[in-house]
């Protein structure tokens, strides 16, 4: 085993050596870009996490974590498109850099490029791998698209929020690890439980991202704080806070995102009532809720009790930067 | 072996057998609503022609033929968003009839779903089919790329027009067909023939929609009259127009494409530039040309004359449009 850190250099330097530049400059040069300005390398890092606690061809895991990661990337240029987001990981996003038909047209190619990245393993390695990749790929579209439904809708319950974050982020963390379980060739059995450990925890992460969108720290979280609430999406600090609040503070919340203007002004009193009502507590404790039952799923897995705890570490350490 | 109406008639069942609307419907209705409202079916015909006229399963390629279809479907909603066309097939385009966000996220969906359409066939089949699937798919967006970069170009050549459309269009046709003889398990080399006979009847194909973006009907073609003129487009009309045409035509020719105001004017001013100048008939010329490469190539198919014949007859009826 390695450490976590090693992953990821050792993945950087594989997605330096892959992704080049070639013709059409246009074309290649934002998805050269997209991959090169950073990111936390956490979904690759977990498929060659996996593949090396399951005794898999670590060398062979290398090509599965590039198409997730590109594929992620792809989804974050279409999805900052539709949210006219100016800023991602602290830079300009590539619709903004360039304009947004490059970023429509750079993310579909980039697309391609993810499903390429498979093409070395076996044709039935090759076949588990595409249909695992492609169902998921599928579910992170439906994700967004419910995403982008709630954000007009009055009517989403906190379950309806959970299976959309599911489907949008924790899916992909899911089959990054159970890629990696496909590649070691384990029993199905193993390649489902280690799907359920990345599902919980992908939702764990997301939620935490929720918390970070409006009580992180900017320069840290690499995103302008408050974006969730100037575009009134009702994440799950918003849902708990309609939940838990009075009714002063409800209607107040309602009214507020019911405007899209004045956001500075939109932004502090949304937060203000947040916590106040200790939304912020909360969601903490559902954090920590989604990532108990992730650690939960570790105990029937049939690899070692070391092995166990360096995943158990890795949840741990994912789920630090909230607190 | 079938007629081709009925080819396209078995091909619509399946289509509308298989693409059905699921939740999130937002997601799904768009991609229903472009994949009914017609179009020539030209590509799935072609990989359920190509399959029988090889003695392969039909029934096999239905599944191939819809993956193809479904792509290139998706790349007419990105298409229409970036050239900003109001108007497919004589109806609204996606992003018209809904909005921008909903073209780009249907359309990505859309993608995936068309490589979910390969998941039925055995995984040696799978793995050579999908890595022809991927191939072209990049060269389809390299040559949406090259198309958009010579819009600004003021020295796009005749050659580099050819590259351009063999990616943008006829790398599709071209794939279609061999799909066909993928799935029927012919020798690579037939493969390959039948390839290169869809890129030339593709060529062709493109060129006469250039031939009938300016000199075609409105009604028939399905698109507005002097769309590539409005849009500058260097096609092949307008670039065989600036080696043919004497100096004073030549610098009228450019001006009118520098200039993106009173589009009717400029439709009008160009066309009878092309016409004066027998841009008409030389295009006809080129695009017969290339009909002519296409059967050649069938000559050195293993294939009955029969069958060759059936393909030369088809190849001329594609092409009776323009005359």
């Amino acid at each position: 085993m390695e450490r976590v850190e090693t992953y990821k250099e050792n993945f950087i330097s594989y997605l330096n050596e892959k992704v080049v530049v070639k013709e059409p400059a246009n074309l290649y040069e934002p998805i050269h870009y997209i991959l090169q300005i950073g990111g936390k390398r956490l979904r690759p890092v977990l498929t060659l996490m996996t593949c090396d606690l399951f005794n898999g061809n670590l060398k062979q895991a290398y090509d599965a974590a590039l198409g997730i990661e590109i594929f992620h990337n792809f989804t974050l240029v279409h999805d900052d498109i539709m949210d006219s987001a100016p800023i991602r990981r602290g830079k300009e996003t590539v619709h903004k850099k360039w304009d947004v038909n490059t970023g429509i047209l750079s993310g579909d190619a980039m697309m391609i490029v993810a499903y390429q990245c498979f093409e070395n393993y076996e044709p039935i390695v090759f076949k588990k791998l595409l249909k695992l990749f492609s169902k998921t790929a599928l579910e992170v579209c439906e994700g967004q698209q419910l995403d982008i439904d709630f954000e007009t809708r009055d009517d989403v319950t906190i379950e309806a929020y959970l299976q959309m974050i599911t489907y949008k982020t924790s899916v992909l963390v899911a089959a990054a690890m159970k890629m990696g379980a496909i590649i070691a060739e384990v029993d199905a059995i193993e390649g489902e439980l280690i799907y359920d450990f990345g599902l919980n925890i992908g939702i764990a992460f997301q939620l935490q991202d929720d918390y970070l969108d409006t009580f992180g720290d900017e320069a840290q979280f690499g995103k302008q704080i408050g974006g969730d609430i100037s575009e009134n999406k009702k994440t799950f600090l918003y849902l708990k806070a309609m939940e838990v609040c009075e009714m002063k503070d409800k209607e107040k919340l309602r009214t507020l995102y019911k405007s899209t203007a004045n956001n500075a002004h939109k932004i502090n009193e949304v937060t203000q009532i947040f916590k106040k009502n200790n939304i912020s507590e909360i969601t903490i404790l559902e954090i920590e809720s989604y990532t108990n039952k992730a650690f939960e799923i570790l105990d029937k897995l049939s690899i070692s009790d070391e092995k166990k705890a360096i995943l158990k570490n890795f949840g741990s350490s994912l789920m630090k930067r909230t607190i």
